[in-house]
C-alpha cells in the first residue's frame, strides 16, 4: 500500500470515525456539538505534539497518541475537571503511511476506553515538515468548583501526587543509556522509561480535590517551575523540603543521598502529577482520598508570604535553584 | 532583536494575553472555562493552517491569522452557531521572529473586534518544520437549533450565499498572473485577490437560518464537492443550474459565456459561503433575511431523490463534472 493509499477521507472513515462520540456526528459535519449539564461549566485545553520536539521520529505512534491525549487530560485534572471529549488535528508528511495512522488511532482507542473520553472532531492535512499534532480536550466541572492556579494562601500545605522526576530519568536512559543509570536494576530502568513514555494523568484525583485544594497545577515543566507559576498566580511564595519529595523506588535507588540529583528531579519536566495547595485542616480528607484512590499524595512544603520558590535541604538550609525547569524555547 | 528574543512566555504575555477573554483566565491557567447558557449547546470546530499548504512563506502574518480564524467561524456559521471563543496553537520555526508574532496577533485583535470573539487558551512550541497553526473555535446554538448536513429532503431548494469562484480566480492571479485574467480591470483583479486572501464567513446569516434551513454546509472544498457532502449525509441528490450560480461582477467579466469556466468556479475551493437546503415555503423569509443583512442569497437548484450532484447547463442538459473539488491530499 502506498503512503496515503486511503487518502484523507478514507483515513478519517477507517481509523477515526470509529472513535467518534455522539457529539462528533460521525465526524461528518462542520463542527461538533457539546452539551453542558445545568450547573456545570466546560473546561477546555489544547496541546501540541511536534516530531523532533515532543517525540522522536521512530517513536511508536500509539504511544505518541496516548501521551498527547494524556498531557491534555492532565491539564483538565489540574482544573478539577472530568474529561469528556477531544478534537484532534494531524499534519502528516507523505512518509507517514496508513499504517502509522492506524497505530496512532489504535492508541487513541485504548485510551478512550481507559479514560472514558470520545473523539468529536478534528482536521487533517499534509505537510512538508515534521508530524505536527494538536489535541483539544474538553471536560466539565460543577460551576464554581474549578481549581485555579491563583487561590493559594500563605499557610497552605503544598502537596504533590505520585512521584517526581521519574520521567526525566527515563528520558536520560532512552537518550544515552543514562550516566550512572546503567547500574540500576533493569526493572528500575524499565519503570523510569515507562514513566517518560506514558504519563498517568491524575484524572480521578483532580475532580476529588474540588472544594479542598485552594490552587492546583499539573507538573509538566518541572515541580519548581510549576510551583513558581502557582506562586506567581496566587501572589505568594512557597518553601519546599527537598527530602520530602516523593520518589519512586527506582529514582530513590539512583539519587541516594546525592542532593544535587534530588534537585535535578525537582526541576525536570514531564511528571504530569498534580501539585496543589490546601489548608492544613484538609490534611485528613486529602489522606483519605489518596487512600481511596490507592495513590500517593505527599505534603512537601508550605505556602508563605512573598514571592518565588525556596527549597530547603536535609539540614534545613536553603538549596540554591540553578535551573527552574524545562522550556521548549 | 533576535528571533525569539521574548521567549515563549514573553510572547504570550506581550502579544496574546491582551487578546484573552474572561474564560481565558489571562492565559495563565491550565485550561479555559467556558460557560454554556441554559438551553444552549456549544459547537466546536478546529482547523489548521500549515505554511506551504494553506499559506505561503511570505504571506502577511495578520492575513494568515485572520484567514485561519475566519475559516473556523465559517464552520460554526454552517451549523447555525454564533461564535464566542477560540483557542490557538502555534508551532513556529526560529525564523519566525517576534515581529511575525506581533503582526499575527494584530490580525487576530482586529478580527476579534469585528466578530465579537475572544481568545481563551492555546499552546506554543518551536518546530524545525514550517509554521503550523491550529485554531479551535467555540460557538453556541439554542439546543436543537443546530443545522446539520444531514437534514435535506427531496424537493428542498438549494441556496448559496454571496458569490462563488472568486477566491479561486484570485489565487490564479496571485500565483501566475492568471491566464486570461490579465485583461480584467484592475479593480476586478483586486476584488478577486481580496476574496482569496480574506474570506468573509457568513456569521450573521448562519444563525438566522436556524429553524429554516433543513441542512447546511460551508463551501470550502468547492460548491459541487460540498454539495456532494450534504447530499451524502442527507441521503439524497441535488441538481444545480449552472447559469443560476451567483457570480461577482469580476468573475462574470472573466467567464462570460464560457461554460467550462463556470464549471471551474463551481468546483474550486475557498469560497466560505453558506450552502443550504430549505423547503420552498421558506423562500419569502429567506429573501427577507438576505435583504436585512444586505447579502446576496441565491436559489441555484433543487434536492432530489437519489444520490450525487447533477449540473444543468443553460440548455437544460447535463454538464459532466470532471473535478469535484479541491483536496489537500
Amino acid at each position: 500500500m502506498t503512503a496515503a493509499a486511503l487518502g484523507e477521507f478514507g483515513r478519517i472513515a477507517r481509523y477515526f470515525a470509529p472513535l467518534a462520540g455522539p457529539g462528533g456526528l460521525a465526524l461528518k459535519d462542520d463542527a461538533a456539538l457539546v452539551e453542558c449539564r445545568p450547573g456545570y461549566r466546560l473546561v477546555v485545553t489544547v496541546d501540541q505534539a511536534v516530531e523532533g520536539v515532543h517525540f522522536l521520529t521512530g517513536d511508536p505512534p500509539d504511544l505518541v497518541a496516548k501521551k498527547l491525549l494524556r498531557r491534555n487530560l492532565s491539564d483538565l485534572a489540574a482544573m478539577g475537571a472530568t474529561p469528556l471529549h477531544y478534537l484532534l488535528t494531524t499534519a502528516l508528511p507523505q512518509s507517514c503511511g496508513d499504517d502509522w495512522v492506524r497505530r496512532f488511532a489504535a492508541g487513541l482507542a485504548q485510551d478512550q476506553q481507559h479514560y472514558g473520553v470520545r473523539l468529536i472532531g478534528g482536521d487533517s492535512t499534509s505537510t512538508v515538515g515534521p508530524v505536527a499534532l494538536t489535541l483539544t480536550a474538553i471536560g466539565e466541572v460543577p460551576g464554581g468548583a474549578e481549581i485555579r492556579r491563583s487561590g493559594a494562601r500563605p499557610g497552605d500545605d503544598v502537596w504533590v501526587s505520585g512521584t517526581i522526576g521519574d520521567a526525566s530519568l527515563g528520558l536520560k536512559i532512552l537518550r544515552s543509556g543514562g550516566d550512572g543509570l546503567t547500574t540500576l536494576a533493569s526493572a528500575h530502568r524499565e519503570a523510569l522509561m515507562g514513566r517518560f513514555r506514558l504519563p498517568e494523568p491524575r484524572t480521578e484525583l483532580g475532580p476529588r480535590l474540588a472544594g479542598i485544594a485552594h490552587a492546583m497545577i499539573d507538573v509538566s515543566d518541572g515541580l519548581v517551575a510549576d510551583l513558581g507559576h502557582l506562586c506567581e498566580n496566587s501572589g505568594c511564595a512557597a518553601t519546599i523540603d527537598l527530602p520530602a519529595l516523593p520518589l519512586s523506588a527506582a529514582a530513590a535507588a539512583f539519587v541516594g543521598a546525592n542532593w544535587a540529583a534530588w534537585l535535578d528531579l525537582a526541576t525536570s519536566g514531564d511528571d504530569y502529577e498534580l501539585l496543589f495547595a490546601a489548608p492544613s485542616e484538609a490534611r485528613t480528607v486529602i489522606k483519605a482520598i489518596a487512600g481511596e484512590l490507592a495513590m500517593r499524595v505527599t505534603a512537601i512544603g508550605v505556602m508563605t508570604a512573598g514571592q518565588g520558590v525556596r527549597l530547603r535541604g536535609e539540614d534545613g538550609r536553603d538549596v540554591p535553584v540553578t535551573r527552574a525547569g524545562w522550556r521548549h524555547f
